[in-house]
């Protein structure tokens, strides 16, 4: 296991937040949005935040690399219902030369929902795994949600 | 519009039936089976349909072509719930050099639940349209889901 | 068969537009939005028109209606991919006392994608059909992309 | 964070396993199966182990009990790729008073492709926990997945 941080549960230590509404597609019958639906918002959110640092997810994959995921970890402490807007927090908590591992905080109106983590390498168009990009290992996470203490 | 065909809602209309039980994920808040979640299972049977008469899809891929999915049917007429055991009975319904239509009944327990129909065309590896193999093309729709009275 | 419309190609036929960016879980191994993914964002853009329109899904729901759907029907002309922010146009187009067709045309910076239309019941909490509220059989078709030659 | 547990890589050490054979929908664009889907093939693995000792889920719901989805986690370690024939094997891990954890372990032809834990509660209907039955109590994890050097 790679896993190796501990999300912040406080927005402000995140840098980068994207909205997303609960779709009805995604709710189960316990009248609750899926365990199983927060994967692809954890994965809207980060190719949000790609876009938004200037490194759409689009233009890395026409260059030939592409992220895959290693590991997911997600903790549901308070349901989402249908059409509630969930604010994903993004941020990069962790990097090794050949991983990347980026935290993350659901709240809906500021209180918190659920936290989790995914761990990524970089692979190439073969699905063989390359170093991850310069520009990633600039992507230092110097104040993002993973304060020494948080790190296990 | 392709879509040429009123699927039977006879079981014994139908050559090939493919057993799904549905996943607690697909289901929604209303407490049935959402009505996207139908299409998968379509797919699944139809993938079932053509490995049962040697021509497995994996194979098809590999020899650069696709089915893509060119219009799709639905309707929906008594809900399936949580871990109902859905039985997909496929057929082909109507071919022409271009394009396959498929007919589908889901029941449960004998119960009519839902009809269904996709028309389908060849692609090639890069996406461009090309003719149905041959073997479709022999796949004539004789005894299938539909009489003349039932086409349009 | 209860689907009667034949959705307008024309983006200028519609009066309510929804704009949504496909994701990645979102496509498929050829490379392009598996066509399952349309019909959430079918819906997605219909709970947006309720909304605007001051009839806000979630407020039905807590009134004890649902809309149930009773039929669905997808067109795909040119495939969908990955980050493309794709225009939902939405309009009803077609009403009877105990169910309403709405029309969908799908486009992607003006061109065309699909077409689709959905037709719905009313149901109770219980799951048994009810007449449509009143409000919706005010929304009458009128300048809706259905013209007189369009119905079938 | 209450997920303890490393799942055995040994598929000897699960004493349940189910086979999912995996869908053309739950593909993505990199030709693999979607991190996403694999959440589904876990609750499908659960609710057919659940089945096969007697308790099965629907009747543990008709009983007025659910086990929510506290955490989950999924080491993604070879992808799946379509129509492959997933093993899901499934083992209780770990056991409190009131929660349970389940690990997994993912092969096909015998070569490992993924592990997995969930941690799960139980809720009333108004999704309030609740102690777990005492027949969940009773699944100790003796000769489970989890040798004591397997625990974190």
């Amino acid at each position: 296991m790679r896993l190796a941080v501990d999300p912040s549960t406080d927005p402000a230590d995140y840098t980068f937040v994207h909205a997303i509404r609960a779709r009805f597609a995604e709710t189960d019958a316990m009248g609750i949005v899926h365990h199983a639906s927060y994967l692809p918002y954890l994965e809207e959110a980060r190719v949000a935040y790609l876009r938004e640092i200037g490194r759409p997810y689009t233009v890395l994959r026409d260059e030939g690399i592409d992220f895959s995921v290693v590991e997911a970890f997600v903790q549901y402490r308070v349901p989402l219902r249908f059409d509630e807007v969930v604010d994903v927090h993004v941020e990069v908590a962790a990097l090794t030369a050949a991983t990347m591992q980026l935290a993350y905080l659901l709240t809906v109106d500021g209180t918190m929902r659920a936290t989790a983590v995914t761990v990524h390498g970089a692979v190439r168009a073969d699905g063989r795994p390359t170093r991850l990009p310069a520009w990633v290992r600039e992507l230092a996470p110097g104040s993002g949600p993973v304060s020494g203490a948080h790190r296990r």
